[in-house]
């Protein structure tokens, strides 16, 4: 059911279809890198298996192949910047760029951004920032699809933070984590396989908790961190909000339940406040608070320390967050990228759509 | 059980109490402030019942009742505090008010503080930075606690984050939360009353989910938010050593297992690699990204339409963060605060012990 493929062969493919839909070269070369490294940190459901659906949003004209990114406003250590209705995998590399240029002349830099589109994972953009001996730190919105604590209504997106800390000798520290119990991805996954799901995962229409992975098409919503009060979902609650008003409301994006979808073929909500999806990126220069040796040697002891924790009976060892997606990623560049049937059928009519060589050959 | 007292009673005691162990006016009457914010918020574990447990800290001469705080590093927007082993109640405002002023002049100012002591509740500092239209983030790392995911050991505080959002005509956005499934105050009345705990809150010396709130002071653990592995706790441990990175490593205090504990008779961890409990806070100017008015605008219209969402059958309303706690707030101002009987016996404790007036005469 599933096939190999070699990074590289992916990269030019996407990189192509970028082109033929009116992307720049470096445009193009940019959004290819963004959306793959999600398929080589294996969260295949925001890689390449989205690209027909960035291609339906351009011919929907929904998304702008050609942005005129601008600095719409701006101080030393922040600033707003307005995407053009672009593709997140382009506009958020802009605008982390400019959180760092500002990062590296006052200490730190922080951009929200409006009038982008999806961009991705959330640690691609913050990985630019660890090879400047910067932490790095990224949130965006999404469209609705939960529902906060003691509400019927969906009213946030998954809303990820991310955050990356550079180390020494040890991998980095990178945190990279959707505000709801269980990404979407994995209820998709659910729903192909006719498998329930557990407890505190998703509610039905009336807001009562499911197992039922079918409810969330039928008007059911995904639930925040934490799954119902007594766990805690207030606090995964106040997370994705969080996100929505750093990524939407600060920037002059659309928030909560006006932020458009990614599907095509859902309507745009009404009444929309601002412009687009927004995003929140953030850059802070080690050398800014501490030496960054100082600052790496701890990090290293840090990493050391957790990493080898005793583990309960039963499992091999404690992870720190980005170890599972770093060894995903060695292992993918090296033995492919695994592409289910339906992902490689989606790019084999976008090969022929655009007369360009499928991947499969 | 439970006794109740005006707020002003309370200040002038505590603030009398700070002053008789060798504070000075102005840091006492901080500290008092400090302190009682919890105490009005409702959240009773961080608040005048530890009064007597800052007292035994400084006894201990873990703690500084005259600390000489100073700026260690800094840039245009970012800075690093020595707090001098001062208490958290007084370094916390000191450092709070250099990331508003910086925030004031470059947009943005992120301060991070060692060689402090606990602070009290969060939100008590963030609340600064919304009376100068800021954004407010706060966090600080605590003794080691929490489990990570699939460990045995404590390696992680209960390490809070903070972010107080201003709005326009709407109370604003505050949201103070534990990164952890549920707070230790919790647990501890679960432990005086002899009742279980849900699951997902703790597990014991072996690693298992547990429903005796007894188990943690027998080698068990507090868990991430999120609970068990299937239910996102990899996510509410990601959250922890964000904090504790932020607040330890960052700031050269100590971190994950090296982090002192707030009780005077615990011993204090061997080879700690830094000073004292770290801290760190950011302060946002709004109109460092829009006009303040536009922002409040959305605010007040995101705080509505979160308000007014329709609550599942049988809750009365969707509540926004910082609704329960300012309800609180505006109550106990009115009716007074209530004090368990073991507590007031404290303050009469240290009332002897000072020569100062009791808070019940």
């Amino acid at each position: 059911m599933e096939k190999f493929f070699d990074y590289d062969v992916l990269w030019r493919f996407t990189k192509e279809v970028f082109k033929s839909i009116g992307s720049s070269d470096e445009h193009a070369a940019l959004a290819a890198t963004g959306l793959l490294r999600a398929d080589l940190r294996g969260i295949d459901s925001h890689g390449i298996a989205r690209l027909t659906g960035y291609v339906r949003l351009w011919e929907a004209k929904r998304a702008n192949a050609q942005p005129d990114i601008q600095i719409v406003h701006e101080t030393p250590s922040t600033g707003v910047v307005d995407g053009d209705g672009g593709f997140g995998l382009v506009v958020a590399p802009f605008a982390m760029n400019l959180a760092i240029s500002k990062s590296r002349n006052v200490g730190s830099g922080w951009i929200a951004v409006r009038n982008s589109n999806h961009f991705g994972i959330a640690a691609q953009h913050a990985l630019m920032a660890l090879e400047e001996d910067m932490i790095g730190i990224v949130m965006t919105n999404a469209s609705a699809l939960v529902a906060p604590t003691f509400s019927i209504e969906r009213l946030l997106g998954t809303n990820p933070i991310c955050v990356a800390f550079p180390a020494g000798e040890e991998p980095p520290f990178i945190a990279d984590l959707a505000t709801t119990t269980a990404a979407n991805g994995k209820l998709e996954i659910l729903q192909r396989k006719n498998m329930e799901a557990p407890q505190g995962w998703i509610q039905d229409k009336d807001g009562h908790i499911s197992t039922n992975p079918h409810e969330l098409k039928a008007g059911g919503a995904l639930l925040p961190l934490g799954g119902d009060r007594e766990h805690g979902s207030h606090k995964g609650y106040a997370l994705g909000a969080i996100v929505d008003i750093f990524s939407g409301v600060l920037s002059g994006a659309n928030y909560g339940p006006w932020v458009p979808p990614f599907p095509a073929y859902v309507p745009i909500p009404e009444n929309m406040p601002g412009k687009g999806i927004g995003h929140f990126f953030g850059a802070m220069r080690i050398d800014a608070f501490r030496k960054a040796d100082a600052f790496k040697k701890d990090m290293d002891q840090w990493l050391k320390r957790f990493r080898m924790a005793k583990p309960v009976t039963g499992f091999a060892q404690v992870l720190v967050p980005g170890d599972p997606e770093r060894h995903m990623e060695a292992g993918r560049r090296k033995n492919g990228i695994p592409l289910m049937h339906a992902v490689v059928e989606d790019l084999d009519y976008l090969a022929e759509k655009f007369k360009i060589q499928p991947p499969g050959l």
